[in-house]
């Protein structure tokens, strides 16, 4: 167990985590990196939102592959990846929150890796309360290979195997797939519809493509600001269908679920479906939010 | 001089800065912070978004406040303040970026407060990069006080002024102000006119008000991609009018300025003017920017 007692630098890798790069746990299978929660991290209601959680994922993802010393040329592709043009894409992700941080909480997330069916990579998530130890969320995610100029889905070649077999632990996913499937939204069942919503230069990633996370920004903007206000995210689940470049005009459709509690149930929780979809109708992600009451209303 | 080899945890509130919290430098004078660029903070260049740097400015502000024990209720108000319902607000800023760190630099942001006027507080900061000691970026803002409540102006009451006089030092702005007023501009003399921008549920802070970071992300979406993709901003200069709230419809107007260089250098540097405005026309903010190509373009 890794303490503030313990914590004394003693080799220069260790050294070099006082500035928060986090470092590999358990003979090399799990990494571990703190983050403290910064004022400009939290929003209107003191806590982080679900951005900055999603977005301390994508950092420890890429600092493991790093730390690993499996960092290729692109982001988060292997040095064998890189020479065939190969690339991540993440294909499914889904979260569970159990509580917000707030400023100056510091979060401690694990994450590891396992195979998922013979092409693919799951990466799972624990992000929990540094100084309680209370878990913060849960997450679960599947990655496959695609070629970079093709954009076509590639088996794991051997050589990529040989370099992040030995990564691959042997462990139940975080989260058990609950087998519901996300059901497909339009102008005719949804409750909500957003669009015109642009890229913004800030969105976008290296690849001048839309960051996977801007993607949950747009989800929620489907949603009227009263729930918000109301209501936080207990859990997402996504499906990616597409990317999304920069010129791209997108529509947000959201329609309330009535699986298992009606329309009139806001007192307690309810689910959401969405869409985000390009103005031509193809279909960039799907998704299922779930939502709960907020517990404490800061006033 | 802080480095790398003297860092040794001796004492509970250096361990903390594990965590990256900053502590307080020169006899109390000026806060100092140590910030990695994480992979979501950089954008399509691979460096740093001016939004990131300017971040780092607001927290180390605060932590600043806070680490010199004088944190009240309030987000940077101190207990006094707080006591007389008083909050800091910004008239003006001013930031001059010299270098824009890429993903795994280390920033430190060294911070110090000064009287500004009668009434005023001057707060500014000079970001290094941490491993070469060269500038990233100086910035001066000025700040004054106002009343939650009536949102009126105030004096710096005598009790206020024993709380922070003593944190104020006797320098001139890192930054001199080159004296040029901010020109008015409207629907004739525009180049280039965004409308119905809508804050995001995450644009607003612990306030419920647009956070001033998030402005700039606006003034930007005002000018053309092609500009953001050939240039980078070099400085910016934000005059703060009115505030914005949850319900606000904003437009952004800007105009490349003629001053000292005509249209079509673009291949050098140029200045823009903006206005950020609701739609009723009341200001919310007017800023000029200055535009420098970019040095070295990633393919």
């Amino acid at each position: 167990q890794f303490t503030l007692v313990d914590w004394k630098p003693k080799r220069p890798d260790m050294l070099a985590d006082a500035f928060g790069l986090g470092k590999i746990m358990q003979d090399g299978m799990v990494f571990r990196q703190n983050f403290s929660i910064r004022s400009y991290e939290i929003g209107a209601d003191r806590t982080a939102s679900i951005e900055t959680l999603m977005n301390h994922l994508q950092e420890t993802a890429l600092n493991h592959v790093r730390s690993a010393g499996l960092m290729g040329a692109g982001f988060g592709s292997t040095p064998e990846m890189t020479k065939r043009n190969l690339i991540w894409v993440v294909t499914k992700m889904q979260v569970l929150v159990e509580q917000y941080p707030s400023w100056e909480d510091v979060v401690q997330v694990d994450t590891w890796v396992a195979p998922s069916g013979k092409n693919g990579m799951r990466r799972d998530w624990h992000v929990r309360d540094y100084r309680t130890g209370q878990t913060v969320l849960r997450a679960t995610s599947v990655w496959v290979m695609i070629n970079k100029q093709t954009r076509r889905l590639s088996k794991i070649p051997d050589e990529v195997r040989a370099e992040i077999g030995s990564y691959f632990m042997d462990h139940d996913p975080i989260i058990d797939d609950d087998g519901r499937k996300l059901s497909k939204l339009g102008d005719d069942n949804a409750d909500y519809v957003r669009t015109g919503l642009n890229p913004r230069w800030g969105d976008l990633d290296v690849n001048q493509h839309v960051n996977n996370v801007k993607y949950i920004g747009w989800i929620l903007e489907s949603a009227p600001i009263s729930i918000l206000e109301s209501h936080e995210l207990a859990g997402i689940t996504m499906e990616y269908r597409r990317e999304c470049g920069k010129d791209s005009v997108l529509q947000s459709l959201a329609a309330i679920s009535s699986d298992g509690c009606d329309h009139g149930s806001l007192e307690t929780g309810f689910d959401c479906q969405h869409l985000l979809r390009l103005e031509s109708g193809a279909e960039i992600l799907r998704a299922r939010t779930e939502w709960r009451p907020k517990r404490a209303h800061v006033p």
